[in-house]
């Protein structure tokens, strides 16, 4: 038995998320189909990220076994051509040994947040992009976004449905970047609370647009009360963007 | 009667191209609905380029007369408002004089046409760019581009069902710029023959690829015969980007 570990693009518009549902399409579901297309084989394939309905993915990472002996290159071929009609690729793949896990091997996970900042929409970017009309100060997103690099409680960030034991998370970045018309937000941290990239960029749109003080931020975190912080950011805005091992 | 100028952009993707047609959607007859909704008028809209099915627009510049008096504001954010569930946006919009022609006035068009170049295929890409797998070599296709920039005759660019009465164009300038591996080449002339920029990029990508020493493009432009250029490269890749009055 042989294990892969592959990098993998999607577009999320059309899909339900990554994990696989009876009723909705999904990206999990179609890499299974997939895999079983090539090799006969009915295998699990396990995600760095459980991304939801709408987000989309430039490097998430994914582990799965095949039975039969397969050569690299047929597996990569083999699965972007069953893939072709679906918003899904791999971007590159290696075989591993069978410790690894895309989820519980990895180290840090990068998410990057895209907002269009200006008053008439995009077409182009409806769905890759939050488009915010009003002015954001980046300056002022990033001072507070300082408030919530390090080891916290992200309680007051974490979405009601949200499964994890602990509600403790260590940011260790988030870097506000942009040009022309758009706004990018990376943030990177070893693992993430539900919804807590989308709250985290829903509250400091407070900030970028003046309605709150950056230091107000600091005491949203420090109230561990979803209720304290801004609205959810649209998925859509969402990429999945690198995980480190 | 007031007649308006606007710059509008529009994801080319779910259109049979600029011009109104009885039996498929068009971002002509979309922004002719979108007016009448607006006034209850039935009024012409002229474009500076009319785009293929599948080409998109981040600059693409029309004009249009509204009889009844209207703020410029209201027709601005009530055309948005009515194209909102419309894959077209109005980006400004001003007010100038009845001689002021979108089309005829045009002094310059500019041109952008994505390529990506890399072997896995990009689904957040796949309807906004051309993906060629074999490497590209930019200095090339920058180099052979040369031969083109000026005054001469495009006929070995021209489609078929062109209707242009001169097959001769200026073409301004050829720019090949890039990135990780996305590669564009911006191009700018008074006008085009239909397919023209497609032609030429097809034409291109067999320098960048190797297939063809960059001298050969010269060649084929003196031939005047459209067999001996290259493909036409697929609608959507191509972006109008702006007119210049």
């Amino acid at each position: 038995m042989q294990r892969f570990k592959a990098t993998i693009e999607y577009d999320g518009a059309g899909y339900a998320g990554w994990q696989k549902q009876n009723d909705h399409p999904s990206i999990q579901q179609s890499i299974i189909e997939a895999i079983h297309s090539l090799t006969g084989e009915t295998q699990d394939v396990v995600a760095a990220g459980r991304t939801d309905a709408g987000v989309h993915s430039k490097g998430q990472v994914i582990h799965f076994d095949i039975e039969k002996p397969f050569e690299l290159d047929k597996v990569y071929l083999g699965l972007n051509y069953y893939l072709r009609n679906k918003a899904i690729a791999l971007l590159d793949i290696e075989e591993v040994d069978q410790e690894f896990s895309a989820r519980f091997s990895a180290r840090l996970r990068s998410y990057s947040y895209c907002i269009l900042n200006r008053h008439p929409p995009s077409p182009l970017m409806k769905h890759y992009s939050w488009h915010v009309k009003e002015y954001l100060d980046m300056d002022a997103m990033q001072e507070a976004a300082q408030y919530l690099v390090g080891n916290h409680d992200f309680s007051s960030f974490r979405a009601a449905e949200c499964q994890s034991n602990n509600p403790v998370k260590t940011v260790d970045l988030i870097q506000f970047d942009g040009g022309d018309d758009v706004i990018y937000m990376d943030i990177t941290a070893k693992s993430f609370l539900h919804h807590m990239v989308r709250n985290i960029v829903g509250t400091l749109r407070l900030v970028g647009n003046g309605k709150w003080e950056p230091e107000r931020v600091k005491e949203v975190l420090e109230a561990k009360d979803r209720t304290q912080a801004g609205e959810t950011a649209p998925a859509h805005g969402l990429y999945f963007m690198e995980v480190i091992y």
